[in-house]
């Protein structure tokens, strides 16, 4: 008997070194032994520091399990995997492989308390560091303080993708790699502002990085000298309960429309062709994102933002901090300093836009 | 006579070929011809494209004068040589060196029309990209958008460095390397905020950078739930006009001043150590810039932009914009995305900070 629990505990702890994590209620069934007897075993081998317990899991210490000697591994925290974060993924990928380092994918479904849980469970995995694109606060783009508090903590080196931490918090002093929204959104605006647009509508989905479109929206209209454009939000995700009020902008002189992001403009473009309202000859429509754009039925004129670079750079980033960077891939001239790297999105002019429709002659308001 | 017209044109044509612009009188004056005479040379060499006149200058045309085919030229023009940008201009060297290149030096004193004239000339003299830092508004942080519309439109590869373009204007197109000032005085009042200090008086200069200090410091303190500090402005530059009323706040309650900059807080020193206030042990002191803080009498902590490594990968990286990276120093992974990368200063703690003193007991406030 004392043998037997002797050689059981013992295959507690290969099971969770070689498989990770383990649910404490199929371990007992897999074992084939009590709840109450597992438990002993646990609180034995917790007492000797051979395991962790926590929430019902029994988790590794020691040697990491899904990390090799020589192979780093980097956790990959986002809000979903596709769509967006897609050419995010493709671009840490590329990097990764550079490396000859592995990717561990964490999805928060845009829940703070669940992209926490992520990281730390992959930490607790082994992993050597993590990206991360916490979720902020939709209407402002900054995190939360208490959540800044909590991801300032993590134990491994971190580097977050589109998103910006408060300078005056804690997070500041994590390396981040950002698309610059709020450049792009301007450049997208001027490029309307250059055909000859003056009443330009915006339509915007609510979404983390929707405060910083919206900020370069304001500020490139003030920097050329024209009125705030008209903002008209979404409301439900997928809904068209925006509809009538874009098409009322358009009934009253907008002639473009900007639109934040792709799938929002793929649901635009449906509105306008049932109103019979042509695109571009009577208003021009510009996408953000350029996921889709290209392949709307009238392709769109779209902001590019650099994902698959945000991708590659932070996972060449976080590898230099870990000291796991062995690829030439990696700048052996990057520095010490915290770095906070934005990159521009490219406008892709396609078949959406061009010069505003003559506007109606004043008789013809009348009639 | 008709060959010695053709002689000094040669001539001409040489001299600004071989030494770059020329004033039109002192030209006149080394040749040994009038004005009039020299002024018949000019317009007919202009009118064949020999030359270029401008402003009472002679410009060459063609070949480059200052860069030799193998070593890309870069210029420099920045607002003052000395003190903060001492690091600049050696993180620069040091890039322009590893690459083989050669670097060409323009001071525009602050002043917006004299940095444009400074890039301009040395884009006539041939260089191949230009790293600036041009002198924005000192109330807002922002350049002025006419200045920008100048800017934007040089016809070399521009990095800025230490400046922020307005996302909604058309320099955000433009790459920058920036220390995160916001961020380094956050961390800066974050330090004496983890020391205990609560009423913290922040004493400032009015430089190009200050909205982005003050930025930080309203950030930070905001997110600890204390109230804004109080900010003295030091009026005209290297005076004693802040003196009393940063004495003030110290015998209002304030245990702690963060100074911005360095050569503003060594004055700060004199004026608390004529008035018998001891650093650290009645009020703590930190500077922000640290180039000359570590020789305090009292050694400063102080926050140290990374300058060197701004005037570095400023360098680097408008050599990859301009194709004349040779070297391994800049990093082939680098993108094609305008990059703007801002890098966190570090907090160096020396002697000048330290827990605050302990508050008068309520009955000593009435004696």
């Amino acid at each position: 008997m004392a043998r037997s629990v002797e050689e059981r505990r013992r295959r507690i702890v290969d099971i969770v070194a070689q498989e990770g994590p383990q649910n404490a209620r199929r371990l007992a069934t897999r074992l084939g032994v009590s709840a109450v007897t597992l438990r002993r075993d646990l609180e034995h081998l917790a007492s000797v520091g051979s395991i962790r317990r926590r929430h019902g899991t029994v988790e590794p210490l020691g040697a990491p399990s899904i990390a090799g000697p020589d192979a780093p591994t980097i956790g990959l925290v986002l809000p979903e995997s596709n769509y967006y974060y897609d050419g995010i993924i493709a671009g840490a990928k590329r990097a990764a492989g550079a490396a000859g380092a592995k990717l561990v994918l964490g999805v928060s479904d845009y829940r703070p308390e669940k992209e926490i849980h992520q990281a730390e469970r992959l930490i607790t995995k082994g992993v050597d560091g993590l990206v991360m694109a916490p979720t902020p606060d939709f209407a402002t783009g900054w995190l939360v303080p208490s959540q800044e508090e909590r991801l300032a903590q993590l134990r491994v080196p971190t580097v977050f993708v589109e998103r910006t931490a408060s300078p005056g918090g804690p997070c500041a002093l994590l390396d981040t790699v950002n698309s610059a929204h709020d450049v792009g959104a301007a450049v997208g605006l001027r490029h309307l502002i250059q055909l000859g647009h003056r009443r330009i509508t915006a339509l915007m989905i609510s979404g983390p990085n929707s405060p910083w479109v919206r900020e370069g929206l304001l500020q490139a209209s003030a920097h050329a000298g024209l009125e705030d454009p008209q903002i008209i939000m979404e409301g439900t995700p997928g809904s068209d309960e925006a509809r009538a009020a874009v098409l009322q902008t358009i009934e009253d002189g907008t002639t473009a429309v900007f639109v934040h992001n792709d799938q929002l403009a793929t649901r635009a473009i449906l509105w306008l062709e049932d109103a019979g309202i042509s695109i571009p000859d009577e208003v021009s429509l510009i996408g953000y994102d350029d996921v889709i754009a290209g392949m709307a039925d009238v392709p769109l004129t779209a902001l590019d933002p650099p994902k698959r670079e945000v991708g590659r750079r932070a996972v060449e980033r976080v590898l230099a901090l870990c000291g796991g960077a062995t690829s030439s891939a990696v700048s052996p001239a990057d520095g010490g300093a915290t770095q906070h790297i934005r990159l521009v999105p490219e406008l892709h002019v396609r078949q959406s836009t061009t010069v505003p429709r003559e506007p109606p002659r004043s008789s013809d308001c009348r009639r």
